[in-house]
């Protein structure tokens, strides 16, 4: 659902650019001899890394920031040439804020609370019009002034900046979800019908990460932190 | 503005194809696993173009239709590998409407109506929420069931197909078009400036061709068919 | 071998589709005007990713299917545009083979039989003259009415569909094959030359696991298993 | 149909380089760690371009010669990375020659003979192995050991050069050819259709050129001369 | 040998950005995770596109200006994504000047004087350690603070920018532009020859316009603006 | 730091070639009608790939050549298409650096001494002018002619082949490199600065990897191997 998720983060920011809809009047792509927007993705995970790829294809100029070089690097290969990487840093991020006309909030660590990169006081800086589209707003989002809205009602304006924070967005495009969504949970379904969860999980640690809870218990580490609840993980779970 | 207007209608193509705004619910340019949404523009001109680059850089399945050999040729050349260039008649365009999950209709003949290729049959025919933008709507229209719409209520739907039919869609986004506008505009207007537009207009076919109407005259032949009124050309305007 | 196998698979499928060849008659890449050939590639192992890597370079419009989602991704960054990734089910398989114009069969398990995932009547619901070639039939064949051929006599016909069948089709390109086959697995023979095979295997067990025979016994997995033969493991190999 | 010829010209060179087809048992495209195979196109129109294009989607090293410096500076704009567009002269033709794998002969001067740019002390100094395809075969061919063959058996040895020859190469795509052969001409029949060819030769000058033999007269200058017959000009042909 | 200076321009950019070449110390390209330079390239004739092509293969980020909206389209199709095109004005230069690490003076009218488009001022604005290549320095220069430099002394600093403005530029890479003036000039050389320059003059106008001078009478309007001298057309030169 | 290498290794390899410089005077690049230089980088990770990507970038021939089929098996996936990979062996490297304009040495095994690749005898017999970047000069080189030098005077000639060995090559793009530097060590510092290096390393078989010397004793093994001293290893430091 990432990849939906960061596809249509775009889709949604190009269209609330348009002035109709409060945004700067621009186009993402720019034409021949006027210049593209400029946009920033902050996190390159699967989330960030689709927005990238789509706005770039749009013709958009797209600065994709991240703390992990590796992946860095592994997107400099991959990754169209309106692609730029940035390492991410308080200043870094600042500076690429102050110029964006659309921002793409993509930082979420799983089962965790989003952390808060975008503040009040750069939401002020950045230009009339601007957008920004909050993906990670189910994990409380990364942007302070992010507050969940829906399909019916989709934006807010706070200090001229259009914010579009709606919860479960690859609802709008539920065709293409639905399928999406059976096909990354096949694999786990069939091993549980064959198996049952506790031979799975003990069999293959990654598949017992993907479990929450168990029989009342909280069995993920990062879920236990984010509500402040006890961890009590699975037996038979991998070390690594 | 035809750059303009072939760009964002993909981009409005896409909003409307999302289920709460009665489209399929498809994500244009699908995920890794799940297929994109196949994409039909009919005329490679410069609305056309820039549909298919756009549509091609969001990932879709993109059949570019014309009768221009020669303009299919180049495309071929220039653009990215999921464009195809088919030649278009009516067999041709049945085929791939039926397939469709968005189609443009970017026929546009200079000064003239623009032909109606999409009937209503098509249509009738056409996959339920599908979507058409009719980016010909200023000279007509190229589809039987299109009428002018604005940004303020863009859409209606006819047999399940959403029809999206906005005028004057550069308008929405303003700031990139008011650019554009002026950059096409200004050698003209320099020429007119510093020449009057009489010799500017006999020493170059092309500025000629673009003056539709003198002291009450229509000049332009293309303009005098479709209002059926006298043609008038100008003096010392070219041959070619 | 296997990209060897891979890209040859789509080079003999593009001669088998002439006319004279028994095929429908069709050019893989199509021309400016003329819609390419719909190519379709049953697995995203080496093999499947260099037939599909092939074909789109030819032009053509490939999907390429698998099970393995995380490939899937991989894939989708890297490979040209006119390359689509679809989920492998029953369901798409059949939907994607009744519109194939050329199908791959490249899904093989290391050692173990290929899956059976075109039968009998897949072939006959196919269009008449497509072709198939598959390269999985040293291990069986993923294909029903699939049967080993040789360069000699490669192909023949089956419900109009042509068959491409030929065991060890990397020998039509000996001079490739052998530099290949070198590089491939001198660093195996060095090792062995240095160290002994048992050494060599107790350090590496991704080295242990391509001996598949010590002194009589069947020291694979999936050899013995697909043999019905009793496996007895090297001793000294790697847990992973 | 020039354009069918250039893509199949590649595909029937990479069929006859393997070794059960007298070639040197090389595969096009190379694979990760061996070298590809260097693809020699003499010619930079229609055809070439097609083949040279084919030939690089395949993998290979291409080199594209012609004289037409300003063709060649579009080419190098809109080539793949793998095709190098050379300025062709003796000294340059024999260099490539003596390099190649594959060479395709595709120096087409419409009506005319084709010019005789490969010699046969060229294939003298070619691998053995290599394979030559002359696609200008029905205009006399541009290899001077060229012969024309046929779909039934198409190649011939001459100095361990494979020669593949077939005059009407499209027939072997016969669906292909045969709707780019209607896009292709359709605008012209509807032209005679209306208006009767005189006037319609009388009013575009490209199309009169097309017109090659009137009530027994030879109205087109490159077919008099090559035939040593005499040239009788329509009335009304335009000057360019 | 436009297009070799056009490539040499950023070769020699990017050298005298290193820091003990008194540049700003900068990679043009970047790295992950670091930002490549801002590469302005003024005029998108043949030297600047060669340009912009060279420096968006080495990753940096591009802006390519001109007047000439049909040329900036054709650019669009065929540059690589992180090439912009900006329709060039006062303003627009400014903006750009102000960002650019590297600056490519290429604004060359044929015979004429080049237009002085940066200027002390802007110069003064630039950052510090950015550099500029004036390729119109034959001409006299683009750039109101250039002056003539060799290649046994290519840069001197105005401003703390590094002016680079080497007269002669394809002369450091002599084979290369050696081969290149041959094929350029041999058609020409092969059509004096054959005629002698009047009859080649007198059915080329092409090649007409390239005479400058004819037994001490100045032919060529360009040229004899630019010196102050009485233009003495060549009889029988087309009107074009 | 290897990435900025990489790069700069093409950008002084493209200077160096020029004939002002003692080298062929060729463009690295070539032009329409005119081949470009050919590159042989030896040594496929992050040095030589990125000098591959730069080559290609600016329209080389490049051969990148390895002995990990894994690697280049990747490479050949996100490579652009004039980037060949080749397996090396003596005979490869010898029939490469005959050919060779450009040489780049980026063979480097981390904390030991480069493999001598490139002996005197190879120099000899490469072409006169052809110029060598040993990247690899920090740990010994892997050119037997190698010396180091220093940015004031950064080339020798022996042989008639260019040496550029310069030891620290991004010293002079301090800018571009004190970024990357920051970017790449910082995850280290934070660690350090939390747990103290030992706690770090225990936790981090990676990170404690790169630390070489505690307390007077080499703690990791190249560098023990390489300057002759006695091994003492971390405690707790991973198996991997």
């Amino acid at each position: 659902m990432s990849e939906i998720a960061g596809k249509m983060s775009i889709q949604e920011g190009a269209k609330y650019l348009e002035k109709p809809m409060m945004g700067r009047g621009i186009l993402l792509g720019g034409v021949p001899g006027v210049a593209p927007a400029h946009v920033v993705v902050l996190g390159a995970g699967v989330v960030g890394t689709q927005a990238a790829k789509v706005a770039a294809g749009l013709g958009a100029n797209v600065v994709l920031m991240d703390i992990n070089l590796e992946r860095l690097r592994y997107l400099d290969d991959v990754m169209p040439a309106n692609v730029t990487t940035i390492f991410s840093d308080i200043q870094t991020i600042r500076e690429n804020l102050v110029l964006a006309d659309l921002v793409i909030g993509a930082v979420l660590i799983p089962g965790a609370k989003a952390p808060r990169l975008v503040t009040k006081k750069h939401i002020s800086e950045m230009k009339p019009g601007s957008v920004i589209v909050d993906v990670a707003i189910d994990q409380g989002g990364c942007v302070e002034t992010a507050r969940p809205t829906t399909h019916q009602k989709p934006t807010y304006v706070v200090d001229n900046v259009v914010h579009y924070c709606v919860t479960n967005m690859p609802g709008a495009v539920g065709r293409t979800s639905t399928i999406a969504l059976c096909n990354a949970t096949l694999p786990y379904a069939l091993k549980i019908a064959n198996k049952g969860f506790e031979k799975a999980a003990a069999e293959d640690p990654g598949f017992g990460e993907g479990i929450n809870l168990v029989g009342g218990r909280v069995t993920n580490s990062a879920v236990a932190d984010s509500l402040h609840l006890q961890l009590q993980p699975l037996r038979g779970r991998g070390a690594a």
